[in-house]
């Protein structure tokens, strides 16, 4: 398989097939490991590196998935194929950018996938379409085991899994849930919603994770602690309060359905209009008037347009991915002609 | 013939046909004069218009046009109706709303009409489509010679016809010139046709007439003396200045459609995008999309619409049109909804 070959196929979690996804797009749950015997990342060498990519590359091919993954050298990449990964979210900026050898291991359908020598040597990720941390939880462990069973973590019984970054050490384990807002957002009450969250330590961030902004109305809200807590206490918390979120923003709708039914329709099918007809649209504004065109689905003022393909616009939108499509390097001016052609042809 | 057969079938001078009509949809002319024996509509009392009416409207009718004109008293029509007129340019805001008997008799087409009991007795107008003075002249003429037939105009050999304000005696002839400004706007040059034009002593108004604003980048440029010069005279003046307004609008369409087509087609095809999937929308927006949706047809980026759609839309998307083609009166919230609706079904 090339990498060529994901971009007319979408990873299964943008199906819009999950519990709850016309508010919860995804469930993230990723693992943090690193492996005995070798520095972390931020203290390895160039052959430390090397070594340590070899190393995890050989055990995962000889393992009972090994036949299934899709390894991808990242320092041997183009920019542009890096960045496409990034869009899909199979891998970190901060990997897409950074030096010496490392790589991504991913299953064609993009719910599993191990980034090798991101911060820590391994980054073992699982994406489940809408609010599904039970679910995600499962076939990550899975995940984990299948992988300790190939190579030694280096683990401590006072602190867990031990990390390059401490704020990462113990569980290891990040789960992130990304929501989609606009109601919240349109009300201006997405405020409140981000000042009860940072009260129980959760973090808020954008659409692309850590230090990102918030885009399309895209909020994800993780874990920030991850020593001194199980696993479960983590799910625990991300499951109490995911539904108080949902259920608010689907308040937020019922009450704008009926009270301003009228506007909220004219402002979706405008987006809708600008979506089909621009000659030229650049990646934000795209996703601004995706997000209202997702709400109008969801709302179902709009109909005949399915909810997986409003999902896989918003990551096919991005500038990586137009240049995928187009098969060249772009400069913006002609990537901003190519999405607003993209976007007529799959709306129109 | 009744007022609401006329929505269907829009004024002949909108038929886009007329010459420059990408760039002139108008050339007006209008006579204003006033019978003997009668006070100036500004000093008549209440029964002085209801015998000027009368006798006008008597007169009229026995004339060689008498049975190929629509007589319709304003005095006796519905707010709705009278605007209607408005917007249709048979009748000038101040007649639909002054006082007293007066009245409006026009062609079905809409090119030849005369306001009774406006300003002056008799406001006798052409209307056509393009840039037409010579033909607009004839006709203008020939209705004046047969008006004149029958009623006793008030004429001083020194100062010509006498009208109710100094400003409009001598010829009475006031032409208006309706153009369609789009690019002179966009690139901020319309100030500098504004100063040369009024150092000519030619003026500007709006869409609808004198005290208007413009809308949709529409400017009417007109005469302002009227006295101590020839119906010749006034019209080689404006014969001379429009050509240069056109030539100079051609210029800059020529000029962007080089250096920015790709911005300026984004931009024409964003606004019928927008007008066709708008679920509510004003009346002022819709004008200022139009004209960008007008300027993208004559500049061959849109094809497949007419241009005769574009100019009857601008008068029918008007809140009386609107009200009329719904068959009743609507506030404004719901004229916005069905204006959007009346759009989409017209451009889709």
């Amino acid at each position: 398989m090339e990498i060529d070959d994901l971009i007319a196929q979408p990873g299964e979690w943008l199906s819009g097939e999950g519990p709850e996804s016309d508010i919860v797009i995804s469930t993230r749950l990723r693992l943090a490991r690193n492996i005995k015997g070798f520095p972390f990342v931020s203290r390895a060498t160039r052959e430390h590196k090397s070594k340590i990519l070899a190393h995890i590359t050989g055990r995962l091919r000889k393992s009972a998935l090994g036949k299934q993954l899709v390894f991808f050298n990242l320092h041997e990449a183009e920019a542009v194929d890096r960045l496409f990964l990034v869009e899909r979210h199979l891998i970190s900026k901060e990997h897409a950018n950074s030096e010496g050898e490392r790589s991504v291991a991913f299953e064609p359908a993009e719910v599993r996938s191990i980034m090798i020598n991101e911060e820590d040597h391994l980054r073992i990720q699982v994406l489940k379409s809408g609010f599904a941390t039970t679910e995600a939880y499962e076939e990550v462990s899975g995940l984990d085991d299948l992988i300790e069973s190939q190579l030694d973590y280096a683990f401590s019984p006072r602190y867990g899994y031990l990390t390059a970054c401490p704020t990462n050490a113990g569980t290891g384990m990040r789960v992130s849930i990304m929501f989609h807002l606009p109601a919240l957002v349109m009300t201006r009450q997405i405020e409140k919603v981000f000042q009860a969250v940072s009260k129980i330590h959760l973090a808020v961030r954008g659409l692309f994770g850590e230090g990102t902004q918030a885009s399309g109305d895209f909020y994800q809200i993780s874990n920030q602690v991850t020593l001194g807590v199980s696993e479960n206490e983590i799910l625990d918390k991300v499951r109490k309060v995911v539904p108080k979120i949902i259920e608010y923003e689907r308040n937020i709708r019922e009450t704008i359905s009926h009270e301003s039914k009228k506007t909220i329709e004219d402002r979706v099918w405008r987006a809708l209009g600008t979506l089909q007809s621009a000659r030229s649209i650049q990646s934000e504004e795209t996703l601004n008037l995706l997000s209202q065109v997702r709400l109008g689905v969801n709302m179902k003022l709009i109909s005949n347009l399915p909810i997986q393909t409003v999902n896989e616009l918003f990551i096919q939108s991005q500038p990586a991915h137009i240049q995928k499509l187009e098969g060249k390097i772009l400069e913006e001016e002609e990537r901003d002609i190519a999405r607003a052609a993209f976007l007529r042809k799959r709306l129109n």
